[in-house]
């Protein structure tokens, strides 16, 4: 681009960006489109922290476009809206999740699979259709087409958008899986994030759910606070062989490198092994996977429907994430604690209130 | 076992079988059992030889309990019947797979899966009820419960005997995942025993097929013998890159360890790699099957039903494997040669004017 970020678009903005990998953020001027005949503008209100969002800014992927933005949970309110919109009006409580471009137009497009398009536009880090970059909402005010904007339920909190990423990445394989039901057992690795809401989503299904964790002092929280059946301990090999074979699924949540066998032998024949968290180096235990007839598949938050809807359970069930709502001067520090894991569970900053343009 | 192979049984029996992980077959005396009131008994005609017959009689895989009869892909005509049997009668051309027995009563067992029952026992180097160890098909006579028998279709000729295995392991996949049908794009990595019949189902069922292999020679077999609507050579980076996003399904029949990545990008988003070959080492390219939603699944050959049907289907529509029949005294030379992949396209054993007990 050769424009400055302030000129890009004529409407000023404020946001917290990282500039380089050493992911430290700080305040950045920077612009957002006007609002074009089919957009939603929209005051930020609160954002959720994801573990995704940590990557990028440390450019633990490669890839990262500086300065970052980020922010891809995010919760607002309508301030302006194009001449075609109709599905929100000035004042709505709207959301923005991952995705704010598809190409609307291939058979996932047509599936509502929008996350799956080859040619989808991620909120943050991504190429917009002009060749500019997004930016997340780590930012005073977001700007998207009416397609992207899910509207908000009125009895869910606002500050509930970590439902935006973490919910609906959990909800979108429970789903399609055939996990959303009595008489499954589901397995979550990982008691975070994603991993208590897959719990929450889980138990309010119907089905069984067995927590895995590395950490035994996860147990009390994991059954007592949540719900959970089970709890295993993954390193403790009697525990796990006496629950062999006996899950139709396991949400993997863990980003950490980890052996997938222990995991491949907790499953039923035709067990799923889904990938949420994106480790870099996985094995693949071959001659169980045989066996079995098992499999490890991956999955990518969910289309505009399923996310639509997911809000709308949660707010009928009331599946809220356990939050830190944090002001946006403490987003380093809570990156840090991020990175320890030391977060129950998921951080969101009230934007809001904490994140003023002059 | 404390008594000796000869003495477990009453029926005086001869194979070839091998003795340590040299792999070297030679004549064995053995016994098999008498014919219970729901067992099939037969004199062996033809017997095709599996990958997995090579790499059992080597230890490749550990656990092989010597001596070992090969042979899971036994076609051989009916000589006594137990007194409950109703599935077949003396004379009958009948079958037996790589199963003689699950427990018949688990979800698997109850939806015809029985190649995925926790309890199944296989046709060679496993433990039945009794404790004793079973025989494969490179021998003059075998006896099975009626249940795990095969009726043999009249029009299907004998030496086919490879559908057994290398047919129903495709086949089962096919149907399963939905790669059988006309506007499908089905990949098939290898052009070996499995994959050449791979071709010929997909071909037969309508989908449209893409030959993946290493060896650009193989083309003209691909297209021109079997049908293959294009080739890939899996090195070639500008042929993968046009190519990719482009299959539903693939069916890896690779034994070698090789790098799933290029073969998860041909997939179109939610696509599956099957894997049937059992390399000792793979990689999950994770941030692909999380992009894409797409899984790596495994294969284990396939129930009962299942495998009469695909028979019947072979019949049919005349889907005969590419065999090489040879005397059982030819077998080392074939295992030797089979080793460097140097077969078109499997060898089957003419076990019935071979192998003369005394």
């Amino acid at each position: 681009m050769a424009t400055s970020l302030e000129t890009q678009h004529p409407i000023k903005a404020l946001g917290w960006a990282a500039k380089d990998s050493s992911g430290v953020l700080a305040p950045l001027k920077f612009s957002r489109r006007a609002t074009g005949e089919h957009d939603v503008q929209f005051r930020v209100l609160y954002c959720g922290i994801c573990h995704s969002d940590l990557h990028l800014a440390k450019n633990e992927w490669g890839g990262t476009i500086y300065p970052l933005i980020p922010g891809h949970e995010i919760v607002g309110e309508v301030t302006e809206i194009g001449s075609k919109v109709k599905k929100v009006k000035i004042g709505d409580k709207v959301g923005v999740g991952c995705l704010v471009g598809s190409c609307r137009q291939c058979e996932e497009c047509a599936n509502n699979q929008e996350s799956y398009c080859p040619k989808q536009i991620i909120s943050i880090n991504s190429r917009y259709y002009d060749g500019t970059v997004t930016y997340g909402g780590f930012s005073n005010l977001m700007v998207a087409d009416e397609y992207f904007i899910l509207r908000w339920p009125d009895n869910l909190p606002l500050n509930c958008a970590p439902l935006l990423c973490a919910g609906i990445t959990t909800y979108s394989p429970l789903k399609r899986f055939g996990l959303d039901k009595p008489g499954v057992n589901v397995g979550v690795v990982g008691l975070g994030g994603i991993g208590h809401l897959t719990v929450k989503f889980a138990k309010t299904f119907g089905s069984r759910v067995t927590v895995i964790s590395t950490s035994a002092n996860k147990k009390k929280e994991a059954i007592e606070t949540f719900g959970a059946d089970e709890f295993l301990v993954s390193h403790d090999q009697e525990q796990m062989q006496a629950a062999a074979g006996t899950l139709d699924g396991i949400i993997d949540t863990a980003s950490a490198n980890h052996s997938l066998l222990p995991l491949i032998n907790l499953l039923k024949p035709h067990g799923k092994l889904i990938l949420i968290g994106a480790p870099q180096k996985l094995e693949v235990p071959v001659f169980p996977l045989l066996q079995g007839g098992k499999c490890i598949v991956g999955t990518a938050c969910g289309g505009l429907k399923e996310t639509q809807d997911m809000l709308e359970f949660a707010a009928e069930h009331k599946i809220l994430p356990d939050v830190e709502v944090i002001p946006i001067d403490y987003v380093n520090k809570a990156m840090e604690r991020l990175e320890k894991g030391d977060v129950e569970y998921r951080f969101v900053i009230d934007v809001g209130n904490s994140l003023k343009a002059e």
